[in-house]
This record gives structure tokens, sequence and C-alpha cells, in this order.
């Protein structure tokens, strides 16, 4: 299947690209990101159009790139700024690709498809990232050897927590679960409350009662192509959510290529925020359980599902929980579909 | 060349089947094969019908096999006993696929072909794996990256342990050896007698008189469609067969893929039985000469052979010992072409 | 592309083939490289005729090379001088391929085309490297995961050393460089003269002389398919080359495949000749740089490129520096046609 184009994925983490270029598989391209003099983002092709070299292998020379094979200059457009060679003219076409880039929300965003749509106000909000007087927010990023949408299965179904994580462990299993599950337009909910239960999980990490028990909830919220956004909290029995403990997640997935990906995701807290040690428990454990028990799993799935993304072609029986991810695969395929119907329309112009 | 499907086939040593569940690819198949809680083995396919998972990252349940991402649980026939979800219905196909097994001598035994014709009593016998008033049994698997042809060769021509084996290295070399070849319906034997030789091997190891010098035998019997019978043992020098050193070897060799076998032995020994320091050094020794002799010849003949199996479309020369392997390899063609018509016969009643 | 197959490539350093046989992958033919008892080199396929497995797993027994699975042997010219089993007739066609070789120079030369047209006079001469009054040398081989002709290409445009080679810049970059090019007959010449710059490098390590300032020489010398000698050397501002330091050096590329190649280097020096850490310096500093900085550019350069040699096929940007490289790749081009047709024409005949 194509991937939707014209919509924001995370490239990178905002940490991961400071001092030294990134290299990256993006979308089965490989490009580089970088941060210029000024603090902007440049993402381009990683390949010299010289050589070959990979730009990834060069130093950020002011608001350029520059090739650590032959010193050639790039600038976040793409355009060669510099030939150090000979008379020093630009060769004609000394161009890389470029795609338009934005930072938010403590991440690196890209634009696959056409640059004249990207706008960066439609970015998908995190505001909770962006809220340092409520929240203090822990981030990581994941290689995952399958498909992207395999991820997404994965997030907008949470019964499997009863089965993968011993952390998030409930003594009535799935049967002490409430689910509710909703669409509105392009937006797939799929909302999972535990009423009442032992004090368990992450929330339980930051739970300050006396009580123990508490009404916890895991609330996904998908979006196209696959970001999604992460209501985890828990309050008293009964009590109202603004006062208990609340961990808004951001979980974003890209494709690296057909059946690689990138997991990139962030936790903010409401509860000690200005204590780093429970940032850095939060975060190592969190990439604990997604690294040990979550990615294995999905990378399991892909093997026996061979070589291919196509997992309806492959006929699995479904179950109850199944239905949120699989009408976001639905919403997803139209959109696909349009986009792709859109490009044969403006072809055929 | 495709396999021959109806007949036994080690799918484990029973040692390698205790608690957990184990992963393991023959024939071509990925299967998981567990111990339920009465002791009886399953064997079934290593993908849970719902989202593919493999089977063996769960855990078994009772006489069912859970799988580990949403707690579908599947019996020893394949059937699924339970969906943990929803209204709990179990689906529609929700099954696996289930190959009969046996545990006999030391090894479970899966049976590939047809269920209706696998019958446990024609497990091919290993008696002396059996009979611990006599004899005391050490085991071992390996991994053999390479057709499992090239296994049974190296097996009927034990002419090579005059430059493989340093362990088993006469000064007369070959002209030492004296070899029969037999053929008895569809069973091929080469025995190899070493008469008043230098005491060496695993049987001088196990060599409990003062001569330096006694007769060895190594005799190898095979039956379709790899596994052998190895008589291997040590008499004083025109002394009676019942009175020497015996060390019967199974040696069992099971596809995993046309390129990938799984190489399983066993060897019995009728002396020091009692002595676990013996065991532990014959297994040593064994394991050792197979891994790092064996093994690694083996794997680089299938690396010189390319992607194929099919020895013969490489018009190797031949020698007078490879007459037993080429006897052996014409009588596995035959059944396997028996087979595969008996199967087109059926299909067009 | 095909190889030119009429020419002599370095198939090791002579003091690779000691005692034991040397597997290697030469022009996509896996050989085994062996130095009999007489001292004479003998290179043929890697691959027994009888089942397969490498000689290079065998023995070297006189003059001849011994399988090491069941003792067939077979003399330098590849014809098989021994088959120890039963009658010991030798098989029909139980010969292997044998190649041309000639030691000279520290290295083992080899000739993949016709027999016939072999003549040990027309190996490239590399004389510094066999006069031990005025030349120490020292010898290096590497492995790269790349085409051979971006090795030359890396060699005939020195202009990288100011990017890729901390070791070798200079404040003015390749402004501070004064390039001269010639094509003489089929050689390609690349002379890079650096005049009057800060004392650097590898001549740098030898220099004896009090100024801090000298003119510097990295002139390389390309004959087809893949030899070049390189004149590196320093003098006093304006003084005679005869009277300056001197480090003569031969790098010599050898295809193992398409995509992987083999890369064969020596550095002479006319300076303490008899100071055997001199020796070990250059050889390691020399190693580290084509190691660390060279070959992973060019690997990087070769995965960016796909799985494919021909580098003008994806349009490259070209510069001034590339001239060089470009008219070597030329003239090697017209010589592979060349030896093509000669072929098809004498197939006609």
């Amino acid at each position: 299947m194509p991937y939707l184009r014209n919509a924001w994925y995370v490239a990178a983490l905002s940490s991961e690209v400071q001092d030294a270029p990134l290299a990256r598989q993006l979308l089965d391209d490989n490009v580089v990101i970088f941060r210029a003099e000024s603090g902007e983002i440049g993402v381009v092709l990683d390949k010299c159009p010289h050589r070959f070299a990979p730009l990834s292998r060069g130093k950020v020379r002011g608001e350029a790139i520059e090739c650590g094979y032959h010193g050639l200059q790039f600038g976040r457009d793409g355009r060669c700024t510099l030939n150090p060679h000979g008379a020093k003219a630009i060769p004609n076409g000394a161009d890389v690709r470029a795609y338009p880039a934005h930072e938010r929300y403590g991440f690196i965003w890209f634009w696959p498809g056409d640059p004249a749509q990207a706008d960066a106000a439609t970015v998908p909000p995190y505001p909770f990232n962006e809220d340092p007087g409520q929240f203090a927010v822990v981030y990581g990023h994941l290689d995952v050897a399958g498909n992207y949408q395999l991820v997404v299965d994965n997030l907008l179904d949470l019964s499997h927590v009863e089965w993968l994580h011993p952390m998030f462990q409930q003594p009535g299993g799935v049967d002490a679960h409430r689910t509710e599950f909703f669409v509105e337009g392009s937006t797939v909910i799929a909302n999972r409350w535990k009423p009442n239960v032992l004090v368990h999980g992450l929330h339980g990490m930051l739970w300050d009662k006396p009580s123990t028990h508490f009404d916890a909830r895991s609330n996904m919220r998908w979006t196209a192509p696959a970001t999604m956004s992460f209501d985890l909290g828990a309050t008293d029995c009964g009590g109202d959510v603004e006062d208990g403990v609340k961990l808004p997640n951001a979980h974003l997935v890209t494709p690296a290529s057909e059946l690689q990906s990138h997991y990139f995701w962030s936790i903010a807290r409401n509860r000690r925020i200005d204590d780093a040690q429970t940032g850095a428990k939060l975060q190592s454990i969190a990439d604990r359980i997604f690294r040990t028990e979550d990615v294995p799993i999905i990378e399991a799935q892909q093997r026996n599902m061979g070589a291919t993304s196509d997992l309806m072609s492959l006929k699995p029986i479904s179950i109850e929980p199944d239905i949120p991810a699989m009408r976001a695969r639905r919403i997803l395929a139209e959109l696909i579909r349009e986009e792709q119907n859109g490009r044969r329309a403006s072809a055929a112009e």
C-alpha cells in the first residue's frame, strides 16, 4: 500500500538533532536531518548529487550542510550553495530534494507530500508538551522491524496489556475493563476505563493518595496516518479527572519503509514535575516496556506475516477489541485512495 | 525436491521441551512444541490465527497453549478453546494446524504427513535408549546451515574420519578399514571395520583392557527419510561383540528448510553407566567434534553448492565410498516420487 | 559491466600466503591460494569436484593441496594427483580450474583471462618494493563493500584529502593545491602539488629538516584495470626531488565481485629504512586512514548507489577534480569492449 503523503510525520525527536546531522530512513527515503546555525531544521535527501556520498557524514556550516567527501554545500532548501573546486561554478542540477520541516512539541515534523500544502498550523497538537508550568515531559524513540500499522493496531487495542504487560495486569483481566469506541470524522477514539482497580502502572508510580484502589483510564485518540494522543490517568474512585494524576502521551509512528517503522513517544506528567529522577524512571520504565514487551511481539507478528504489510490479505480471525484498529485501517486506506486519485486527476489535467 | 511427508521425524529432544514452549522450524513450517500439564506433547503451527503472533511467546495453560498477545488458547489438537474477550464466542476458523506427535527414546517425534497414517508403533526403534540397566545415554542437537541429505552423506561415508577427525585417525588411513555395503529392502547398511588398530576414538575412551590395540567397528544403518542407527564399538582383537565396548548411537536429521537442518543425536554406552562425569565428557567431546569438524564442512559444501539442495544436478565426481549414500539418495527419491504420485492419484479420484 | 580479464590483478599479499591455504573471492570466483613446498604459488577454484568442500579447509601436501573432507589431492595446475580410496583410480574430470599466478613486489598476482596470454614480464613494475638498499616497505590489505572503480575514483581525485583526512588538511584547502593531468596512451596521470605548505601527512612523519614548510607532492599514475603507482614525497621548498623524502606507494584494487573489492597497498620509504618502529607506525597510520576514513565513505557511496556499479547511469553531477577518474573509467570501458569483441570474433571464427 502506498503511504499517505500529504501529512505531517515525525522525523526525529528534537533532542536527537543537535550539533551533528542525523541520517534516517523515512517513507523509503534516506534523508539527513540537520540543525542549522540559526536553529532552523533542514531535512534533505542524504545523497550528494556529485558522487552520492551521504551528506550525513559531513558537517553543518552556517545554514548549510557540507559533504564530507569533496566539500560541496547545500542549504535547507536543498540548493547547492558552494562548489569549492576549480572555477567554483555551481554545476547545473547540483541540488538535493528538500522536505518541509517544522519543530514543535519536542518533535521534528516533516512533510513528504506536496510542499505547497505543508502548513505548520496543521501539525497535530500535543499542548501538554509545551506547558512547563503544568507538565514535565520525557521522550523516546524506538526502531521496529514491522509495518507501522501493526504498531497502531497495538496502541488501539489495549486489551493486550493483560497478557503482554505485567505492570498493567489486573486480577479481573479484561473483565475489569469498560470500553467505548467512537468515530468522529476521520478520528478514531478507543477508550478503556478500569474503575475501582488496584493501583498499578505508570499512573500508579505517581499516585500520591493513601487509597489502594483508583479509577484508571487509558483513552486513545488516533488521527491519520499514525499520530495518537493518549490520555492515561487515574483519579480517586468516582473522583474528578482534573484532580487526578494525568499522564498525557504522544504516540507517533513513522514508516521507515514498508516493513520497518520509527516509534516516537512522549509522556507528560502533572505530578513531581520538578523531580528529574521521577522523569528518568518513567522514561526508563516506558522504554523497557516498549522495547522488551511490545516491539518483540510486533516484530514476531511481522516475521510470521512474511514480506507483506497487508494484514487483511492474510485473512486474520477478528475479535471484539480489534474494532477500533480495523476502523482506523479503513479510514487510512480511504484517505490514501483519495490522495492517489487526486494525483491521477491532476496528472490527467 | 519435496520432502517425504508420511514419516516420523524428530522435532526436539525430550529435554528441550519442559516448562516453556519451544519455537522451531520443521519441514518449512514454523511450529511450537509444548508439553501440556498432563505431560503430553503438542506440536502446532506457531502462528495465532488472530493477529499472527507466535504462540511460542505465550504460556502453557493446562492442556492448552495461550497466545501471549491477546490471550486466545489452543489445545494440542489445534482447536481454539478460549476467547477471553467481549461475549467470549470462539470465532469460526480460529484453529491452528496440529501435527501428530509422540515421545519416545528421549526424542519428540512428529508426523508432517496425513494424520490418519501416523502410527506410534512405526517410530524407528532405539531400544538402547530405554534400557537403563544396560546403557546410559547422552543427547545433543545442532543446527546445520545445509540440506539434510548432506548430513546423511556425511554419516554414510565414514571414510572422512581419516581427514576430518583427528580423534579417529589411524596410521594406515583408509587402507586400515574394511568396508561392507548392503541394501535390505529400503534400508542401507554401510559397515566399516577396523581390525587390530590402535585404541582410539570414543570407544577408546571407555576401553578398560590392558591391550593397546582393538578391533573397532563403526556400522551405520539408514532408513528413510534420515534416521540412522549407528553401531559403534570395539572388542579385543578377535573377541566377541557381546563382551566388548558398545556405544550404540542414534543420528536423526530433520529438515528445517531446504537449506537448513536439525541434527539430533544420542550416544548410549555399556561401560561406566553410573558415572555422570563420563557421560558429560562423552557429550561434550561428541558435540565438539560435530560442531567444529562436521558441521563447518557441511555448511561450506552447501555454500559452494549455492542455493540448491540438488547435489546431483551439479555433476559431482564420485568415488567408491560414496556408494551407500548414493543408494540412500535414490531410495528416498523413489519413496518421495511414490508419495507424490499417491497424492495425485487420490486427488484424481 | 564485465571485468577486463586479460590482465594481472593482485590476489593476495605475499605475507598472507605462508603455511596455510587462503580462501578469497576474486572476480566473482571463490579461489584458494596456496604456497607449495617448493615456494611456488597455486591459485585454483576453492571447490573440490567430489563433494564441493572448499579446498582451503585442507592442507598443502608437497606441491599439491589436499581436500580436508575425503583426501583428494590437486596440483598447482588443478589436476587431481591422488584419490586415496578403493582402487585409487583418479576419476575422469576430477580437476579444478587453475589460474596463472606470479609472485612479485611483495604481492601474489593472478591472471583471470586466457592463460596463454599470461606473461610474467607484464606484471606492472613497483621497483621500490624490491630495492632494500634504498627503501623499506610496509603493506596492507582491506576489504571494501563497494565496486572497485569507486576505490579508483577515490585515488585519482585526491582533492578529497581536504575534507576526509585531517592529517593532510592545509589552511588554504584545495586552493593551496596545483594540479596537472595527462593521458599517456592508456595511462592516466593526476599530479597534485602543494608548494610551500606546512609540514604534514605521512611525508611529514619522515621529515628530517628544521623547516616548518615543504613542497609536497602526491602524484598518481593509473593503468588499467586498477593498478596505481603513487609518488608521495616532499622536498625543501624549491628543492630537488632526489634529495627529499620519498614514499612511493602501490595501490592495487581487485574486484571480489561487482559490489565488493580488495584494496592492496604498499608504502616504501627512503628514510629510517632500518627502523622497524617507523615502519610499524606508518603501517598502522595508513591502515587507520584507509579503514576509518576512505573505506566508510566508499561503502556509503555504494549503499546510496544501490545494487549497481554503474555510476554514470545514476547521472552524477561532475566537478573539475573528477576529470582523471572519468578518463580512466572511459579507457577501461574501451579496453573491456575490445576484449569482449575479440572474444566474440574468436568465437565466430
